[in-house]
């Protein structure tokens, strides 16, 4: 058989379009109408575009290529297949072998191959997140723009440019549609994000049918509003056409591009394409059959890839990549001798290390019955750590006056269009797109973090989970942490979240119960370099405890531990985090008194705790114990564990109210008191 | 003290100002600068714009306000003070009391009182919704404006207009940044809402400072881009052209209009107007001193009502809204004379009723071991009820076929522009925004339900929690719900959305375990008027039951019960909900081929069974009987109350993988035998 009539480039993506056909045929799953139309276009970007080294997934300086509509995965893996990109070893080096083998786009979405559903991060190189979720992957592509910038302001000499890449993202109308897109796109304008180039797949097709039933906007113009540079392409197979768009792009150099192309979904599929029939479901062989027909490929060849395809691209990227790859490997070498301060942080950022010493300053507080906020020690702590770690960077949904999250030290400054050397993240009130920008700066490496009121975590779950899918140890910054809110009342009261965050697997919750657990959390949480941390913090000052009275807090890096202690067997244990542990110690001197033997564990953590051996949960909790009692202003879901069957738990089963903080706990009857009567119970 | 001097407009709008004020510094707490900046746009609206009577704040026709910058509830409550809107009674029914009394505003933000920090739906006449999360409001608004829509094409003759009100919406910075917002303008527009209003506080102050700091976009430019028609005004002072814009708004007749006005926040208080000083901290009784003067108000008078404003309400909103209340009665009364059915109809839907019969035709499921998704028998009984509930209505986020969530039946139709009376919704892929619009159709009368796949409840929960503070009988659909997705993979699996649903307080989940626990699980949920219910529904097929071996489905209105026994006190206890039931009936065969004592309970919906008497729980699960497993595909954490401390699971310990939905069972073990060998350990 052959194809030899036709040209090199229609081969090439031709191929990419039968490589996706036939792995979600086979897999009889999955997308194959949007590979099938977008074909030219990924290979646009690698072949013609993209400074990328297939030989070298991790070289920091890569341009990324985001395909948000994760949906047409198969897009990607045949992509990353055909330009011969190798996998990573364990340590993040190059290795001989494909991230992608055939093998692996033969068994698509079966378990154990690279080849996911959705593209998944860290199951091969050349998938630089994880995208499915729609939206997600363009809030990502903002925050690698981001990236690019900050690390081109901070690290850049007039002689030695080590970091100037683009990022492009694909996207489809879900993507579109989802507000955190809007979110992010109104961020990337704002900051004037010029290396940034978001290619829009306008096939008027969405799964109920076509886009016009609920889709009639004009994308360009607001997008316009938005502060973008939007370009149009009339035809996706028309690649000089995306040549010149992506000229546009590289040309602007004052704001972000859209580039707006008209596909068609299933291009090349005679019965089924331009109909929702070629969205999410395979075509039937007899269909794929006709489409390869149309190609001019092999009709019944499954996997074929022409002769000379391979060739072309390693010709082609493969060329290219290398030259940029040991261009910037010049200029590294260089920057080594000439920097070598500021080459040692590179060094362990690309390695995912933190600096030496980093922790060195992280504030012991004094004891003090009156204490502090924990979102007030958080503020200190943070700035202890930030300042010690130059590749930290973060911010708040317009919140940092509340949150304490601002970076105060000498040269934090600002993060904007005119100065992308600051470290203070402004991200306006766009929760989802700032967790979805905060995953984009981790997977760039930098340490970020994210902050808002613990009640809005709500908007940004999506962003949250996906931090943990990626094991990305992204900080989340949730003040405000419960009916300690007051006056704001129950839409600002958080009372179910905490029970709703631990259930997110791989996140690690801390509540700390005061300024000393906040420093030790945190010295904790960033000690974890492969999972994000929500911090959860408190608008009211709690007790500094004195911590030659009660246990040191280094207890708090296996997530719960013992306070404090009585003698031989304890008649009940206590139990609680955060601002409600200081109800447990008032609880206990009361116990005390009236002659029962009481135990506190304090429970800043219980992600971690839970990871410990059976031997250290039975020693903090005696299984022979069954008389415990927990106490948190929240719902009692992730309590019952720890508790058990006989335990009491004093907290909420409802929303909040609007009062003063000391009278809502009151009408909920969450005190010292509740917790003397539930232990006596 | 006289303040004579000043015309009665200016009065009414600085008393609305002055009483704000006092009531945040009374408090000490709370937001006083939006309020004082936007008097003159709660009064334009009140008492020139709007068809509202004070004396008839439930009348169906009323004009609404949606107060979404909610922190600035203070606005609303003054307003709703000075007009005189009255209070209802348990029934609905006006009384003579004021809704909001003075006293009410003197205890603003205290436990107890109306004038909760935010405005909270059900605590005064005249709240429409809870509002405070921003964004929030504004997609509610598009929610009551879709609902008047459709209630004048299917209720209005040429005869008689029942239903032609606007709802005006009142948002700031804030709510136009958060992207559930941009999705609900993008179905507004592309719905062509004429009688959706927003008005857009443009003050260029944001928490962290100025607004530019993180948003330079042109709002006009793109909700000119959303379909939207652009007024804009240039000083929130400006009566006239206030009025103006409102006229031009209400000539538009094809598209939703959005007002722009520049604003001054913290208006007229002399050293802390125009900062966000103003925002969101009391000014001190000085500055409110200072501010009451430059009104030419007595600087030291608290909650002074000058004479004669409540008059000019009263002539002026009072009596137009009591004209235009009336001028309705009289078509209502003749309409109810000329058209008793559909009279009827809409006398049931004020009332929060369903129409007799209205579960006459939910279908039993025969006995069948290849069974049926979830999904599809939610299908089938959505239509059953939907047929017989004239006024149920919603739709999905772009998921329809998949959701099984549309309505087939003759005249269901699609909601759309040209046909207003459609009952399908196509909410696109805008997650939030459904839940919001969802939220709103429901606060309109209408009964609400909105479908996605469950693991997306990550993107609306904000929405879902508001349903539940509000009280709304909203149905959400979720189908999809665990690793049964299979290729689809990790994003895209749920795992740890049951417990993060069960988690949110009077949010009734129901995971059935079978076609006939999934019509039961309806009839229940649709009897309860005072709670959102989720609906979690599998894609892959699970026996149907045959209910002559096993109890009868009645058992699922107490959310939990025993589903087969045995003879004298159990072994164990097997608990399972959903796809994963069935795996629990497997494992009892075998069990009790062993020669086990077993006991099945299925468990559709844990909130309702806790909500069960103590004797009932203690029947169903005694206490003694301390061998249980439960088995669900999803964490185990809302499993750890009712299975004790000695308890086993059957679950997901982390997230899913990409693979046919069996292998993946297979791959984290859960099946029967695991069930068997937990029993057994």
């Amino acid at each position: 058989m052959s194809v030899a009539s036709t040209d090199i480039q229609t081969l090439a993506v031709d191929t990419i379009r039968t490589l996706s056909m036939d792995a979600v045929q086979t897999a009889n799953s999955g997308h194959p109408g949007t590979p099938m139309a977008l074909a030219p276009i990924a290979y646009q970007l690698y072949q013609h575009t993209m400074d990328y080294d297939p030989a070298q997934p991790a070289w920091p300086n890569r341009d990324r290529f985001v395909l948000s509509c994760g949906h047409a995965s198969m897009l990607l893996y045949s992509s990353l297949h055909l330009i011969g990109v190798k996998a990573l070893d364990e340590n993040g080096q190059p290795t001989d072998r494909l991230a992608v083998t055939l093998d692996d786009i033969k068994s698509f979405r079966q378990i154990g191959s690279v080849c996911a559903g959705h593209p998944e991060f860290g199951e091969a190189a050349g998938i630089e997140t994880t995208t499915g979720p729609l939206g997600a992957g363009v809030s990502n592509s903002v925050g690698m723009a981001m990236a690019a910038k900050w690390l081109a302001a901070t690290y850049n000499t007039d002689s030695a440019t080590l970091f100037d890449y683009n990022t492009y993202a694909l996207c489809s109308d879900g993507d579109l549609m989802e507000g955190v897109a809007c979110e992010a796109a109104s961020v990337a304008g704002h900051l004037k994000l010029d290396n940034l180039c978001w290619i829009y797949d306008d096939n008027g097709i969405t799964i109920e049918g076509e886009t016009d039933l609920a889709f009639s906007e004009n994308v360009g113009q607001r997008f316009e509003g938005l502060g973008w540079n939007v370009v149009h392409v009339d035809d996706a197979n028309d690649l000089a056409a995306l040549g010149k768009a992506i000229d546009n792009f590289k040309a602007c150099n004052d704001k972000p591009t859209i580039i707006i192309v008209k596909s068609i979904i299933g291009y090349g599929a005679p019965n089924k394409q331009n109909t929702h029939g070629a969205h999410g479901a395979p075509l039937g062989w007899d269909e794929v059959a006709l489409a390869k027909q149309s190609y001019g490929f092999p009709p019944e060849e499954k996997f074929y890839i022409p002769d000379g395809v391979q060739q072309h691209f390693a010709e082609g990227v493969g060329e290219r990549g290398k030259k940029a790859f040991d261009a910037w490997n010049e200029i590294w070498a260089k920057y080594q001798k000439d920097h070598p301060e500021k080459a040692a942080e590179l060094t362990a950022m690309f390695a995912g290390k933190l600096p030496e010493g980093w922790d060195k300053d992280i504030p012991v507080f004094p004891a003090d019955e009156k204490g502090d906020a924990t979102r007030n020690s958080s503020g200190k702590v943070l700035n202890a750590v930030a300042a010690n770690i130059p590749f930290m960077i973060g911010g708040s949904a317009d919140l940092a006056p509340s949150n304490k999250s601002d970076l105060k030290f000498d040269g934090a400054g600002n993060f904007q269009s005119g100065s992308y050397g600051g470290r203070n993240l402004h991200f306006g009130i766009r929760e989802h797109a700032m967790a979805g920008i905060t995953n984009g700066l981790s997977l760039s490496g930098l340490r970020s973090y994210a902050a808002t009121f613990f009640v809005f975590s709500d908007y940004m779950r999506g962003g949250m989970r996906l931090s943990s899918i990626m094991h990305q140890p992204v900080i989340y910054i949730l003040t405000h942490d419960s009916i300690g809110v007051g006056e704001d009342g129950p839409t600002h009261q958080p009372v179910e979240h905490l029970s709703a965050c631990r259930a997110i697997p791989g996140l690690l919750v801390f509540r700390p119960g005061d300024s000393n657990e906040v420093a030790e959390c945190y010295r904790t949480a960033l000690s974890i370099d492969d999972h994000p941390s929500a911090f959860v913090l408190s608008r009211q000052n709690m007790p500094t405890l004195d911590r030659d009275v009660y246990a040191d807090v280094s207890g708090c890096a296996k997530g719960g531990y013992v306070l404090s202690d009585c003698d031989g067997t304890p008649d009940v244990i206590l139990m609680g985090s955060g601002s409600e542990l200081n109800l447990c110690v008032d609880a206990a001197k009361t116990l005390t008194e009236q002659g029962k033997k009481v135990r506190i564990v304090s429970m800043p953590c219980m992600d971690l705790f839970q990871e410990q051996d059976q031997s250290y949960i039975d020693e903090v909790l005696p299984p022979a114990v069954t008389n415990r009692v927990a106490v948190e202003a929240g719902i009692r879901m992730s309590w019952d564990r720890w508790i058990g069957s006989a335990g009491k738990f004093v907290g909420m089963e409802s929303y909040g109210a609007s009062g003063p903080y000391a009278a809502v706990y009151e009408h909920f009857g969450i005190n010292a008191e509740a917790v003397v009567n539930a232990a006596s119970a």
